[in-house]
């Protein structure tokens, strides 16, 4: 696996990929990889000749007192991780490359509002528009054909296909199921942060959601679903966020007759803020 | 020359040039050519094997009460331009090929707002955040390794390699000279807006900024040439939204030992909005 830490260096390489007509695969991480990231890198060997993974803990996407220091850095192990999933690029920047201007100085990209200022953007203020920044840098300085994204980050995954589309990206957006521990908690670098009792409250999160898309099939009005749900995850310990019943494909408020909707909630566990959602298809 | 309107048609010819290995030129424009736009194709003609020239009079730079609406349209004269200047392919696309999305719906880029809100962002608010979002999707649909500007549009200029810059595009900005009328008027396709009597006063424009020029070469002071250089505009009968003398790199106020100033005026002949700048090298 060759690694680049510059444009240049990133330039060099791909370039000479694309002179040789290979299709190009891009997987956006911030590093501390976990089975779930994987499962994106084996998703993009499948759908391109040469794969990228990024590993960049971006800072505009996280608001004050979220936790940008603390969030796990590992990159030795990360690198190990990749190479032995035969990625064949990790393209790991640092701030400077990034973002070379800083303050007024800088060019930044908004999200649609009307999907980045529900759910996630209700309580991250400003975090899919430090998503889309981040992400639009990465589609410029590699040029994917392909980029892969997971769907724990639901809302993330709409966020950045509406970029690419509404952007005129030359791209198509790859999206991968959730990888999930033997319990159904979903794979996040954030379970780390939990202790054993946060930990077997967490595992809770997912049966929660379960139920709900089970009470949706059999009928149960959709806000009575969200706030049993709510009741559930609040005298499991957790704080809860929200738990919201949406359109799949726009997380727009049910009208009925939708083929498919996403139940999504996110809740703090402990001090650590866990997000998961579910298909009802 | 081909034409392209759809994304799809645009994509089509312009990957087959990058898989032929050729380097592609961009050249934006909102249509209305003149002469200053044929030296940006011959520019772009002489760094590139492919030109493309866009035509699309961009709704999100205009303000409210500017002359989206009346700006001048003549597509058929422009593409015969175009092809007799040897551009290889016009891409004109219409609204929803480059805004898919509407309003809420919408991803926007917001340019360096300390290059921005100075100057033409001033009387313009908004308007740099349009050029950008329109620009950035020019850059993503063509994916140009090079794409030329007029110095014409010196603030654009600047906002404009910012964008590529700190968004990570692997292209090269070309900046191309002023193209002038006889009597110096800088070419625009506003000028036909201009009565014969609006336009003999418009002539004095450039005039001002050449004394203007020569006074800082003289050594007088940069806040005196400005305030006689307002005055010998207003006198001419002008209404004046500003002349600035600036340091040529980043638009900041000259602190002294600069080796470029540029000096930049806007104002209002008529009803005609002209601009125009000069270097002080």
């Amino acid at each position: 696996m060759q690694r680049a830490d510059s444009r240049d260096s990133l330039w060099g390489i791909v370039r000479e990929w694309r002179r040789q007509g290979h299709i190009i695969a891009l997987v956006p991480t911030m590093g501390n990889l976990h089975a779930g990231h994987l499962a994106l890198v084996k998703a993009a060997r499948a759908s391109a000749d040469r794969v990228v993974t990024s590993i960049y803990v971006n800072p505009t996407q996280f608001g004050q007192g979220e936790d940008f220091g603390r969030y796990p850095r590992t990159l030795e192990q990360d690198l190990r991780k990749l190479d032995a999933e035969g990625c064949d690029l990790a393209f790991v920047p640092d701030e400077a490359t990034m973002y070379p201007f800083e303050g007024d100085e800088a060019v930044r990209v908004r999200a649609a509002p009307a999907l980045a200022s529900v759910l996630e953007g209700e309580h991250r203020p400003g975090h899919f528009d430090g998503v889309v920044t981040v992400v639009a840098r990465l589609f410029n300085l590699v040029g994917p054909d392909v980029a892969v994204f997971g769907e724990k980050d639901y809302q993330q995954l709409l966020v950045i296909r509406r970029l690419a589309e509404d952007m005129g990206y030359p791209l198509r957006i790859l999206p991968v199921p959730t990888v999930r521990e033997s319990g159904g908690l979903a794979m996040s670098s954030r379970n780390q942060y939990l202790g054993d009792e946060d930990r077997s409250a967490a595992l809770q999160l997912n049966g929660v959601l379960r139920e709900a898309v089970e009470r949706l099939a059999s009928g149960v009005g959709r806000e009575r679903v969200e706030r049993d749900a709510v009741a559930r995850l609040e005298s499991a310990g957790f704080k809860v966020d929200y738990v919201a019943v949406r359109r799949a494909e726009n997380l727009a408020i049910p009208g009925g007759g939708e083929s498919e909707l996403r139940v999504l909630a996110a809740a703090r566990c402990g001090n650590t803020r866990l997000i998961d959602n579910l298909s009802t298809k």
